[in-house]
């Protein structure tokens, strides 16, 4: 049994994408989402859950420069749900490798928009009924 | 009007599904949770906010084991805003509750997904342009 | 470039609507929380993003009364995630708003449910691999 003693587990990931993107683009920025939690949070490697939902041109509503920035019509939005405790700077660690990672499938950093909410541990059950913060303890 | 002195109320619960899980059985999880928000957190009966989203295999990417269960294809997640104030043991409860009635409907407890995230009464407005905040105060 | 030295911009919104609206009383919809974000609460005009999403009847269940007001079949749910910080009062006049201007798409004011989730600067990225919180700083 895994023993869950930090608190660095846990990122629900929903990519919200534009349904013009093909499937390989669309694969690729899921594991570069992933790698960059892994390797920036400290997300096991095997804590991956991730929801893709496209949207047509007409119900993604994008400002194209807001606040300093050029966006292309491929741009994504990345929501990622996680445990509270990260550090302001494992978060600006994040922004920057989600936008590495993805640039080697062809993604502009500038397509990239990404926000976290944080709850806590009591705040999940991964499965059998239980809470997450329970798991390992019995 | 209904009185609304407590911190009971306003679940939103968001369940997202794979396509492939039949009418019956996506009903019945529905009832499941609400049962679950109503026997453990104190939610009215009538208090029932509920969105299902459908997910293709490809859009759904879900780690079968992580922390150490064993889920099928037939995993879901649910995902419930709700009222800050919850108590650790009313969590506990609801995620055995869904547990125990999603059984009834065929799903295994290591299929089922939950987490949460709360706000405030001032984060609602359940109509009439009015914050829920303000229900029975006018 | 912009300075962003306050914490009024950055909020997501996704519209969960059911699917019998049509494409005018949707955009209308869209427009008038906009505008109601920008009125109220400070939002930049250009600081705009917008999801819609659409639902069949039996994937969006909503009680028609809870608490005290009589839901349509038009009734849709506004969840808007945004920056911490906004006054009671600045929440209250923005849900007032957003009936106000939903009104003149022939929304009823009970057919709105809105809701609100906040985070912070360091919780965003709007492009570039930059956190929003250090956007105008170098």
């Amino acid at each position: 049994m895994l023993q869950t003693t930090d608190d660095q587990a846990m990122p629900l990931t929903k990519l919200h994408i534009p349904d013009t993107l093909d499937s390989r683009a669309t694969q690729g920025l899921c594991t570069a989402v992933h790698r960059a939690l892994v390797s920036t949070c400290g997300v096991p490697e095997s804590d991956r859950f991730q929801l893709v939902t496209r949207y047509s041109p007409g119900s993604m509503l994008i400002d194209p420069h807001f606040p300093d920035v050029n966006r292309s019509d491929r741009t994504v939005i990345v929501e990622i749900l996680f445990l509270t405790g990260r550090t302001d700077q494992q978060k600006r660690s994040l922004y920057q490798r989600i936008a590495e990672g993805a640039a080697s499938c062809d993604f502009r950093a500038d397509d990239l928009i990404v926000t976290l909410v944080e709850n806590t541990r009591l705040d999940w059950s991964m499965g059998g009924g239980r809470a997450f913060a329970d798991v390992g303890l019995h």
